[in-house]
Order: C-alpha cells, then structure tokens, then sequence
C-alpha cells in the first residue's frame, strides 16, 4: 500500500508561469530592500518562525528573532550588482532563489540562496545562505 | 475570489513526526556518503534536473550534469565534525536541512544548506550552497 501511494504521488510543476511570476517579485522586492537597507521590509519577508535560519556572510542565525536583530543592528549593507540569478518554484506554495552578486569595489564572487513558502501572508524567507566565495 | 482563497490556504505542517524521520535518514545518508566520497550516491540524492543548483566553496554549478560532473573530478573532500544542524520539513515534501561543520585540520567553520523535495524516487535535493565562513 505504501508502495503504491508512493508510485501515484504526483510530481509539483516546476515553474507554473503564475507562481514563477509571483515568486519572481518577491526576490525582486527583496533586493531592492536590501540595497535600501529598508529593515522593516527586509524583516517582513522573513517567515516569523523560530525554525527561520540564515546563515550570512560572517554569522550563522537562528530563529526569526535573531535575524530580526541582527538586521536592526548591522550597517546598510549597500548596493551590489546582481550578475546571474535563478528563481524556481515547485508546485504552488514553494520554490527556491539563486544568485551570484558583486558589491561595488570588491572583486570576490558573492553568492544568495533562499528558500521560500507561500503563506497565508505571501511568500516568505524560511531559510537563507549568503557567502563570498573562495 | 483570488483574495479569499489566499486567506483560507492552510498552512503546511511543520515538522511532521514521520516526514521529519524521513528527511533525516536522508540527510545523514547525504553526510555518510560525503566523507566516504561515494560519489554514486550523492549523485542519487540531487535531483536530476537543469534547475538543480549548488554552490560550493569554490565553484557554482548549475543543473544537475554540472554538479555530476564536478563531483566525478574533484579530490575527495575528506571527513567532517557536524557541530551543529537544523533539519526543518514543511508539509509532507518539502524540508531544508542546514549545518555548520569543521574540517579536521581547519579552523574555519563551514556552513551547509540544502533544500529538499520528496519526488516519487525519495527525497531530492534541488538548491544547495556550502560555504565557509569570512
């Protein structure tokens, strides 16, 4: 029977126009956040969940409330230019944001993951990567 | 109409006792076969897909021949400490698994994240990014 169920699970559609549209927003609203350093958009689209991890450049966060102070107390990141990006979602509710970054007057590689749900308050950030590669 | 079906989209069960069990086997069989370099294996656990993503210390690879690829070529990389991990599933396909690990010999400590999609050939990883940190 489990076998069964498992064989007739229906695979989600990778990028549906109408939810690739959607997501593809939202990471836009986010970057456009960022390079502001407008905190309290950039808090909103953090899913407000103790299991909300992001892991940046020089620090490993854990839980919605220690992203959320974080952000309050660092110094505006700044512009970056954005060199490749790639935003794919999976069924209707998930999907995940790639891209590689450059800052202004750095020559190291930068690179942001997130993952995304769909919630009854929009899209939201569960879990975030940022680094400068080697 | 659009409005009031966002407002009743219920929202995915985090944790699940039995898909959080799952995804766990898998990431610890993800850990097992790493430092083992049993690279059919890791091979197994991405899913086989141009979407497919990971960023690694050094390197950027996009869709899953690419990461195959470099998997194939590169020097084993050898055996890790997990110092700390977070596996987090939402609903009943979708998780994301982070840790932060250290080398033996090494003082940096690194990060990894996965994201996760149970497909009807078990769980898959389609986005990662492992990274050291600055």
């Amino acid at each position: 029977m489990l076998r069964r169920s498992r064989i007739l699970r229906s695979f989600p559609e990778i990028n549906s126009p109408q939810v690739l549209e959607g997501l593809r927003r939202e990471f836009e609203r986010y970057e456009r956040a960022l390079c502001s350093n407008d905190v309290k958009e950039l808090d909103e689209l953090f899913h407000q969940s103790p299991e909300t991890i992001r892991y940046g450049v020089s620090e490993n966060l854990y839980g919605y409330e220690a992203i959320k102070a974080f952000r309050g107390s660092r110094s505006p990141p700044g512009d970056r230019k954005i060199l490749r990006s790639a935003v794919t979602t999976y069924g209707s509710d998930f999907g995940v944001t790639n891209m590689e970054f450059q800052r202004y007057g750095s020559n190291k590689i930068g690179r942001q993951s997130q993952t995304w749900l769909r919630t009854p308050d929009g899209w939201k950030v569960i879990s975030a990567h940022v680094s400068l590669m080697e």
